[in-house]
């Protein structure tokens, strides 16, 4: 054992978290412990450009951004299990990883997986990404590993239904509980945010904070209480104009428009999200628990937002994702055979 | 009299319809006849520049535009009446005119008009804005003279109150009837389109139609459905993100996802107008009906919306911003006096 390797002991899983725009490394010992975090800009769109005279094609350019984040790992000791959810599973990823289809669990997940070879060395395996079937189809590929994640961490206290809230671009809303997903909903908010204030006249009278991350709450809770006030009916294209109109009369200052306009987004997915999941359950079915997992001040925000439309009081969950490729690459039998196995996360499986 | 002004003879007012990103200039004879319109390229956000050494004032650059749309008929008949609206009356424009309260009438928009004296010859008159107070205010610049000039067209018809749809980039819906303009709504739904088409996700997938022009009005009354459908509870920020996902699932071509999403937006847009005036009218009060104005394909496309919710055939209205001009300068006594006044459009105010 070299020194490298000997740096490495306790190794179990090289498990990567590939989305659109970064890549996460983490390498994990026994029960999912990350014994260290990688973070590189090599989303699956911007992936490092070849070198002078290398090949071209887009197998070796995620093969150069995967030697650029862990090489050394795999170097160190080739036999290290590699397995990846996310965008690096989309048509645009490394390879195209198949949808399973809602409800699902954490087995047939591991069963799934898509197998990659690579020039040297251990293969790549990808987690398949979510897509439930209807009129109104709904696809994730990364926040079932996610959500998986939570779900391990959770477990020993409350086995659900939960309600997992994963905001962003796009959020997902995940019901879950033991044994696995049931199904999902997605809300274009963060997106729509981005679009509304960087390409419409909404975003021309919008001025930044006082201070650097300084926000107006009352703007922002107005803008909640607008999406489910009296006016609710008018809905939210109507909604949105008065962004423009609270300043135009002198009621909306330039800085507290763009946490007004936030209030009025958030607010309409989750008035949405309480009429298909209505917060004192349906029919004599127990309601289905909250459950956050995102960036601390989004969850913030997600959680006022919640509380006002009478949901409980939402769990905040930290990060899961490598939980969920440990559990996965667990129930794939991908851990190397022989070595320990024992896990501080209870099996989803169980 | 020249020659040039023997080309004029007849005409009674130079009407303007002055907008973000045109100028049109009409030409109006007795009873609200168009002899002339010309079009250019001068909204108040592109105004010619100026040429080397002259004069580079906001005032200045209005009156080149001006000069340059209608200079020779301003010398050829210096007494002509100059009437105003749209966004020339904004803080971005040529002087900031009034916003007017709703309801208001013919009479207040020609009272409030403000004048703005010029280099030499006539004043130039500006209409008011209109403004609707509340939690939500309302504003418009322009539109309240269209929906003047189509009630002088239709009183002969109907006395109404009529519900005035002006799609466009913000739709404008306005509640009016004999002697005025009772309230109003916007929805930004062009707006949103462009931007969601144009700075989303969405777009990425989009192609435009087999042919230029062509449309597929399966895909629209598609969307259309979902808006008001079973599915209507998870609301626009989730229904748009299936323009991307039935385009995955092989439903909608790539041909075809611009229109879907056009149909979710605009049944959206009717959805929520069918709620705040239900088409069967409410608590025995007579149903408005609905009538249109706007570019023809878009009209069909809203005329399919509003039969989908319930509401009567809409009428189809010819633009009528000219007409409203003249309404308003005849109102404010701007027509040259002593000459004969007949008009074939019957005045509001009667």
């Amino acid at each position: 054992m070299n020194d490298s390797a000997a740096d490495l002991q306790g190794t179990r899983l090289v498990a990567l978290d590939w989305g659109t725009s970064s890549l996460r490394a983490y390498r994990l010992g026994d029960g999912a412990r990350v014994l260290e975090l990688r973070h590189r800009p090599w989303g699956i769109m911007h992936l490092p450009p070849a070198p002078a005279g290398a090949d071209t094609s887009p197998e070796a350019a995620f093969e150069r951004a995967l030697q650029d984040t862990c090489g050394d790992w795999l170097a160190a000791d080739p036999a290290l299990p590699l397995l990846a959810c996310g965008m690096v599973g989309s048509a645009q990823g490394w390879r195209e990883a198949r949808y399973l289809h809602t409800p699902t669990s954490l087995d047939a997940l591991a069963q799934g997986l898509t197998r990659v070879e690579r020039p040297s060395g251990q293969p790549l395996h990808i987690v398949p990404g979510l897509l439930q079937p209807g009129e109104l189809p709904n696809v994730m590929r990364g926040e079932e590993t996610q959500v998986l994640g939570v779900l391990a961490l959770r477990l020993a206290e409350d086995a659900g239904p939960w309600l997992v809230g994963l905001p962003g671009s796009h959020s997902k809303w995940v019901v879950a509980q033991r044994g696995g997903i049931e199904g999902f909903h997605t809300f274009m908010t963060g997106e729509v945010f981005a679009a509304l204030r960087g390409h419409t006249i909404l975003g021309k009278t919008m001025a930044a904070a006082a201070a650097p991350g300084a926000q107006d709450e009352a703007a922002f809770v107005r803008g909640l209480q607008v999406a489910s006030g009296s006016d609710a009916g008018l809905g939210l294209l109507s909604h949105i104009f008065s962004t423009r109109t609270l300043g135009l009369t002198g009621v909306l200052p330039a800085s507290a428009q763009a946490d007004y306009l936030s209030g009025l987004l958030i607010g309409h997915e989750i008035a949405a999200l309480a009429r298909v999941h209505p917060p004192g359950g349906t029919g004599g079915t127990a309601p289905v628990q909250p459950l956050l997992c995102g960036e601390p001040d989004l969850c913030r925000r997600y959680a006022l937002a919640l509380r006002l439309q009478g949901f409980a009081e939402p769990a905040i969950a930290a990060q899961a994702t490598p939980t969920g490729l440990w559990q996965i690459a667990q129930a794939a039998g991908l851990l190397v055979p022989g070595a320990p196995q024992p896990s501080s996360a209870e099996s989803l499986a169980a």
